[in-house]
C-alpha cells in the first residue's frame, strides 16, 4: 500500500460497446467523489486516443440528472477504439499525464485494455512517475480470467436468452428449422445464453455450438436431422467462431467445398456478415431435402449483429455491479493500491452473491477465459445444467411464458 | 343484428407471429365468457388446418394462471399456418362446423385472414348454416385498411426502435456506417418504426428507405456520403422491401450488376437472408473508399430477421389493445352481430386514446394500407413529424438515455 497522492483522474473506454459500459464509469464518478485527493474527473474521448490528443471531457462538472440517465445507456458516452498503444503512444500518454498531473487512470474495458494498462503502467515506473492504474473489467464475451463473469455479460446474456425465447416461440408456429448466430470469437459463453429461457428439453435452442468444440458439418447435419425428425422442427444456436477440427473456420470450410457465398471480388468475408447463418441454413436444407427427410424444408437463418451487445435493456445484476465494480476500482485507488484489475467473483449460487478483488493486471492482461468443460454437454451440442446455474442468477427474471395446456385436446 | 345463436366457437391464428396474438385470442375467451350461448371453446391448432383435420384444444379448461401468462407470450400458442383455403378446404370446414354445431368462428390474422374468412362466411350462406365469423385485425406490418393501427405492429415498433436507438449509440463509439435491415415487404411502417426512439437528429437512424419510395442505389450512396461527411458516421434503417422504379427488388439490381452475392447453385434468394444488408454495405463501401471519402469504412449490415415480430417484450398499449380487441370481437358476436373484421380506431393523439369498431371483412380482405403520403418526408430518405406523433404513443416509454454533456469539455 502507498500513500494516496493528490491529482487528476481520467476515465477511459475502449473496445466493444456494452450495456452497462456507461454504468461502470458513472460508478467510478461516484466512488472518486468520496475523497478529496482526486481534484478533477475527466473522461477521455474515444479511448487512449482522447488521451493522446488531449480531449477531455470534464465529468464532475455532469449535472447528477445527466449521469443517472447514461448510467442506464447502452454503448459508451466517452465513445471508445481499438487502438493498441505503441510504445510511442505509451510515452504521448506519460507526457500528458505528466502535464496535467494525472495521478489516477482508470481504463473500462477487456483484456487488451488490462494489457495496454499494464504497460502503461510500466512505462510510467521508468519515468518515475507515481500513477494509479486500475483496470474495471467488460466484454459481452465474458472471457476474461480471474472473473467469475464480466459487466456487459449479463445483459448481453439476457438479450440473447430473450431472443432465443422468442424465436424458438416463433418456430413453433410453423416448424421447420432457425440457425440463429451469436458473437463470442473464442469464447462460447454468450452462445451459450441461448439456452437460458428454455423452460423444458423441448424448447430451442435444441441445439447449441461452441467455439470451444470442434466443428463438424456432418455431425451438425446429422443432430438437425434427429432433432427435426422428433419434433418436426429445430432451432439451433451457433457461434460465429466455430472451427473445424483444424482451427480453420467453417466459412472457410464451405467456401472450399465451394457452398459458401462469396462477395462480387469472389472473396470470402468471415464474419461480420450474415453469410455464416445463411451457409448454414442452406447446408442443412440440402442435406435434409437430399435425403428425403422433407420436401421442402422451412428454413431461416439470422445474425444476431451488433444488437446483442447494445440492446438498450440490462440485466438488472448486470448494472447493479457495473456501478459496484467502477465504485469499487475507486475505492482501491483511494486506499493506496497502486494497480490492478477490478474483478467480480461468485460468493454464493443461492441466493445469488457476488464480491469484487483487485488482481494484477498481468493476469488478465492478453488472455483468454474459454467456456469450462463442466458447462459444456458431452454431446458437444449443448450446455449442461452447471451452465444453466452459473448463467440464470445473471440475466435476471425474464417475461412470463404461459404454454397451452395439450393435454386438453378435445377428443372427436 | 341476427338473434344471438347457441353453438360452439373455434378460435385460430393464421400468418406470421407477433408478441400478442395470443392475448387477442385470450381476449376473445374472456369475452366470450360472459354468455351462456357459446357452449364451448375450441382453439383450432395451426389455423385453418386445425380446423379441417379436427385438432382442437379446450380453452376453457385452460387454467386461468395458464390463459394470463399465455397472455404475455409471444408468437401463437395455437400455432400457424400460411395456407390459403381453397373451395375445396372451405366445404370441409363447413362440414366440420355442421358435426360439432361450431356456430361462431373467430380468426386472428391479417388481410388474407380476411379474406379467408370472408369466403367461408360465403359458404355458409350458400348452404344455409348460421354461422357468426369475426377477423381480428394482426400484423407487425401494420398494412391492413380500416386500422389507426394493428395489433402486433406496436411491439414490434418497440422493439426495432429500441434496437435501432441501441445501434446508433453502439456506431457513434467507433463511427462508420451501420446498415439494419427490418421487415416489411410492401408497407414501411415498421422500418419507419426506427425512428421512434431518435431523441436529436444526431441520433441514428439517419436515413430511413421505404418500400413506398423508389430506391436509387446512387441517390442511397450520396445521402450516406452527405451523412458521414458530417457526423463521421451514418445509420441507416432499410425495409427488406426496397424496389427501384421499375418495381425491381433492389437485390434483383444488385445482381443484375453482378455486385450480389449467390449461393452455390448461382441463384439470387430475394429474401430471408443477411444478403441485401451485407449488398447495401459492400456498394457503400466501394463508392465511399473509391471516391477517397474514407480510406477504409468500418461498415456492418445486420438483418433483423424474425426477433422483430417475436421478441418477448410486448408494448403495453399493444398489449391492452390486443386484450381488448378480443373482447370486442367476442362482444360484438353475443350482441347479434353476423359477421366483420374487428378493427382499432384513434380518438385523439393526446392524450393518446383508441377505439374498436367493426366493418365489412370485404373491407380488410386481400387489401394492403402503405404509408401515407404525409408520413414520408419530402427526401423520401425519412419519415415526418406526423408520423412521429403517429408512432410514439404505440410503443410505450422507453428506458432512459443519457446523453454526455459535450460543452464540459476541458479547455486544454
Amino acid at each position: 500500500m502507498a500513500d494516496t497522492i493528490k491529482g487528476k483522474a481520467v476515465i477511459f473506454t475502449q473496445g466493444g460497446p456494452t450495456a452497462v459500459i456507461n454504468a461502470s464509469w458513472v460508478g467510478v464518478v461516484q466512488g472518486l467523489m468520496l475523497t478529496q485527493d482526486v481534484e478533477e474527473i475527466w473522461g477521455a474521448i474515444n479511448g487512449i486516443d482522447g488521451i493522446m490528443n488531449e480531449v477531455f471531457v470534464d465529468l464532475k462538472a455532469q449535472t447528477a440528472a445527466t449521469l443517472q440517465d447514461i448510467s442506464f445507456t447502452p454503448a459508451s458516452q466517452l465513445r471508445s477504439t481499438r487502438k493498441k498503444p505503441t510504445a510511442e503512444d505509451n510515452q504521448r500518454m506519460l507526457d500528458v499525464f505528466l502535464k496535467h498531473n494525472i495521478r489516477y487512470v482508470f481504463g473500462i474495458g477487456g483484456n487488451d485494455t488490462s494489457e495496454s494498462l499494464d504497460i502503461i503502467n510500466d512505462a510510467a515506473r521508468q519515468r518515475e512517475y507515481e500513477l494509479r492504474v486500475f483496470h474495471v473489467a467488460k466484454t459481452v464475451d465474458n472471457d476474461l480470467m480471474e472473473n467469475d463473469h464480466t459487466p456487459g455479460y449479463g445483459s448481453a446474456a439476457r438479450y440473447v436468452a430473450n431472443a432465443f425465447r422468442g424465436v424458438s416461440l416463433d418456430n413453433q408456429c410453423f416448424g421447420g428449422l432457425y440457425i440463429g448466430v451469436c458473437m463470442g470469437r473464442h469464447a462460447g459463453f454468450l452462445t451459450a445464453a441461448s439456452t437460458l429461457g428454455r423452460l423444458s428439453p423441448e424448447d430451442g435452442p435444441h441445439l447449441v455450438y461452441l467455439p470451444e468444440c470442434p466443428f463438424s458439418l456432418e455431425k451438425f447435419a446429422k443432430d438437425v436431422e434427429a432433432v427435426y425428425t422428433k419434433y418436426n422442427r429445430c432451432v439451433v444456436a451457433v457461434s460465429e467462431g466455430i472451427e473445424d477440427e483444424n482451427h480453420t473456420p467453417i466459412l472457410a470450410v464451405l467456401a472450399k467445398d465451394g457452398k459458401l457465398e462469396c462477395d462480387s471480388h469472389g472473396n470470402v468475408q468471415l464474419s461480420g456478415t450474415g453469410a455464416l447463418a445463411d451457409s448454414l441454413v442452406n447446408y442443412v436444407k440440402e442435406y435434409l431435402e437430399g435425403k428425403g427427410v422433407v420436401k421442402k424444408l422451412r428454413a431461416r437463418g439470422d445474425t444476431f449483429g451488433y444488437i446483442q451487445r447494445s440492446f438498450p435493456e440490462q440485466s438488472p445484476v448486470d448494472r447493479e455491479e457495473s456501478l459496484a465494480l467502477g465504485r469499487f476500482a475507486a475505492s482501491c485507488a483511494q486506499s493506496g493500491n497502486i494497480d490492478g484489475s477490478c474483478a467480480i467473483v461468485r460468493v454464493s449460487d443461492n441466493p445469488y452473491k457476488s464480491d469484487y478483488k483487485l488482481v494484477p493486471l498481468k493476469n488478465v492482461a492478453g488472455k483468454t477465459r474459454r467456456m469450462p468443460p463442466e458447462f459444456i454437454a458431452p454431446s458437444q451440442n449443448d450446455v449442461t445444467e452447471a451452465f444453466m446455474t452459473y448463467g440464470k442468477p445473471l440475466i435476471g427474471e425474464l417475461s412470463p411464458i404461459g404454454i397451452l395446456d395439450m393435454s386438453k385436446k378435445v377428443k372427436i
